[in-house]
């Protein structure tokens, strides 16, 4: 049997396809080991943007790309004790005009390393007691209740044997193989291109948009997609601020949070936060390194059997001390992270899991993230936090420490009435040029501790203000 | 009442926000006086990419964002007389973390000059008798028909209400007011610099992908999106390449189809074909001149009340007459046309309707762009015309014609012992490196004849070389 070989040493892309066969073949395998019942997972279709002939770009469903390799429209496979089948449609001849020759299902098929290939129409005769996951298109999703005969539930709320497929797959997609590492190895080093490409474009930019075009076409130059709404903003203290409109004034910071995914849908998610000007107020400077001592703190404890809460809660408390360095918070920092006040300023968890999606498994709500039997906290500081897990050599997770003044939580009045004593208001003014920061990387848990796979770009303030500067 | 001005002249957000709502309040006039029923439209919402919080951008149906003029997510406008109530739901305070400050249904009420705003929970109550247009997202139609309590159909298969509201609409469509022009020039003439760019580009790249980057980057930087998925290939005889990875190659053509859509949604769609070298081969020179020629006669011919299908003729004869002179074709143009000899090269329709989508109201099938009791010809040559209409000044439509060698075609041993006494095969294989050109402009109807929206980038082969060489 061929050996599993990294895509740079493949010399071939016929080598190249045995590989990633071998490397599929080893993943269903995994999963038969866990369940003695058959699968049938369905790629999805791609939605319409504004009228049918006008698509959002496909991307198939990750449970199907994990195990299937390519990302095949309006196909499916059926999972039964390590073998697979496709079932898929070959294009009507008259679409080659339109979209060139398309590779036949036996091909397909064979770069799949299938062990057999059907038409779609032959998928309900061998769906019969196969468990499912719930796709997110609703037109695909319809498919699955009719062939299989019966509700699919959601995926985040799966039941009998689709349970059973969820901790299943969640169990063999935690720990990333040879093939996944290598393709989010490749995310990874496009991503740093593209924030070293944003540093560089800022001295001459005048709008926020204007940044996010420079690293984005560092992304699509490699042929990769963003794996998620770009966040490049000056206005770091709206987490998920998707607006992009804001110009860009010398004494203000740029939140940056964009990342790659491969063609074979891997992600990387990174996050960087510069200064227009080149140059780091000392305010700006303080809270930045408070910001870089959480990250690294987080990432020095990261090792196989650690408990991902507690990198949470190691971020917090640097935090928290870092604020009574500051004369920001007052008091015990111990007793701050257990009265959640560092979530004032840290509102939400230090990071996730990733793989193929960037928060990898996501549509199994937290079926993947936590534990079984663990649920969410009710907690002010505990409540976003989406991995609650002990870490396994193999998993990716980010660490993305942050802090951020949003006006929603401090011009909170239970939360003022609550915190008053903790909080020097007068002080925090004096850092009123700080509305957000963060500092993420990709981190993978390795035997003896962890790796960056985003180590490439700094997060040292000087090193980071030199790129900016173009120096 | 206030006169409506272009975005350019209105000082302040605020006037430009009532000169929208002037906009738009006429909009609804003019619908109102062609219906004598309610009407209910709804904006759709986000589809998951790969789960639910990962979602593709926001697009809102074209036709609430004709009569509303704001992409508001997951709202209904319902049109009466003129008048326009807003039916949606304030974001929920906790999303203020996440998402900002969200502008509240009253304000968003009051930017589209509604005469009232609800609750989404009040719309079953205002449903009654109502008509609808589909949805494209599969969420919301279902909606759409729970809300109206009756099976609403596909928008290109409407019935009863819904099918006159459909003729009602494409015939407000189909004609361009102010404020719509101003949109398309805004997206026009930000394509008119992504297609230059690209060009700038060409000269340092290696594959296709690096070029698409520096267009992207273009629309990206002035906060607009892409209004379809970017054709740039050296693989032009694919007509929706939608692949980036191939090499550029000294002797290439590379066919870059790029459009920008502007903020609120309008489009645009520009086609160039330029030398990867900076220099045509005498043999792409001569078929490129053929395509330009035909470009040009068809804009000339533009004007109110001529038939779109002859503007396509006119284009299908200048070819045809075109390879006659390349002595690639053999015989008369008029009869090669009449054949359907010229769609050997040129198989696709001169263009279509052009606004709010790409192809605009292409939802709706060929109901908005075939005259009333016209349907899609059989032949080989008329079967993927898009527009059949008389032109009417304000409308705007995409001119252009192409020239591609598609091996389906070409190929086709029906096709080849068809047209074998017209085609000089050997003189064809001289003509091997074009693989595929086209030369796409976005075109006005004007009272006096037409403007090019897209003027401000070359057409003219020396003027486009120089922009491929940079000087």
């Amino acid at each position: 049997m061929m050996q599993a070989k990294s895509d740079d040493s493949a010399d071939t892309i016929g080598e190249r396809a045995s590989n990633l066969a071998y490397i599929l073949r080893q993943r269903r395998q995994r999963l038969a080991g866990l369940i003695n019942f058959p699968v049938i997972l369905w790629s999805g279709r791609s939605t319409p943007r504004n009228y049918p002939g006008n698509l959002f770009p496909f991307r198939a469903s990750s449970h199907f790309l994990y195990f299937a390799g390519w990302g095949v429209e309006n196909a499916a496979i059926r999972l039964d004790s390590g073998k697979l089948e496709l079932f898929m449609d070959d294009a009507h001849p008259s679409s080659a005009l339109w979209h060139g020759e398309m590779p036949k299902r036996e091909e397909i098929a064979q770069m799949m390393g299938a062990d057999a290939a059907f038409p779609m129409a032959e998928l309900g005769s061998r769906a019969a007691s196969a468990a499912t996951i719930a796709v997110q298109d609703a037109t695909t999703y319809l498919q699955q209740c009719q062939i299989l005969n019966r509700l699919v539930l959601p995926a985040n709320t799966p039941q009998g044997i689709d349970l059973k497929l969820t901790g299943a797959i969640a169990s063999v997609r935690l720990k990333h193989d040879f093939g996944a590492l290598a393709q989010l190895r490749q995310a990874a080093a496009c991503t740093v291109q593209a924030h070293k490409a944003g540093m560089a474009a800022t001295a001459s930019a005048k709008v926020e948009a204007e940044v996010r075009a420079a690293m984005e076409a560092v992304i699509t130059a490699h042929d990769m997609t963003c794996a998620y709404p770009s966040i490049v903003t000056v206005h770091g203290e709206v987490l998920h601020n998707e607006q992009h409109h804001h110009p860009l004034q010398p004494g203000d910071l740029l939140l940056a949070d964009v990342g790659a995914e491969t063609a074979m849908g891997w992600a990387s998610d990174v996050t960087r936060t510069w200064p227009v000007s080149g140059n780091f107020s000392s305010s700006q400077r303080d809270i930045y390194d408070v910001v870089l001592a959480a990250h690294d703190a987080c990432i020095e404890k990261i090792r196989p059997d650690v408990e991902y809460r507690q990198i949470h809660l190691i971020a917090a408390r640097v935090i928290a001390e870092g604020l009574v360095d500051l004369g920001i918070l007052q008091g015990n920092a111990e007793y701050l992270v257990e009265t959640d006040a560092h979530a004032l300023f840290f509102p939400h968890g230090v990071g996730h899991l990733l793989g193929l999606d960037v928060h990898d498994m996501e549509d199994f709500g937290d079926l993947a993230g936590y534990e079984q039997r663990r649920a969410r906290s009710q907690r002010f500081g505990l409540c976003y936090l989406r991995l609650n897990r002990p870490l396994q050599a193999g998993m990716v997770v980010t660490i993305e420490p942050g802090f951020y003044q949003v006006p929603a939580i401090l011009n909170d009045s239970n939360l003022r009435s609550k915190y008053q004593d903790v909080v020097n208001w007068e002080r925090l003014a004096q850092f009123g040029d700080v509305r957000g920061i963060r500092i993420e990387d990709d981190v993978l848990v390795t035997e003896a501790g962890s790796e960056v796979l985003t180590a490439a770009l700094p997060t040292d303030a000087g090193a980071i203000e030199q790129l900016v500067k173009g120096s």
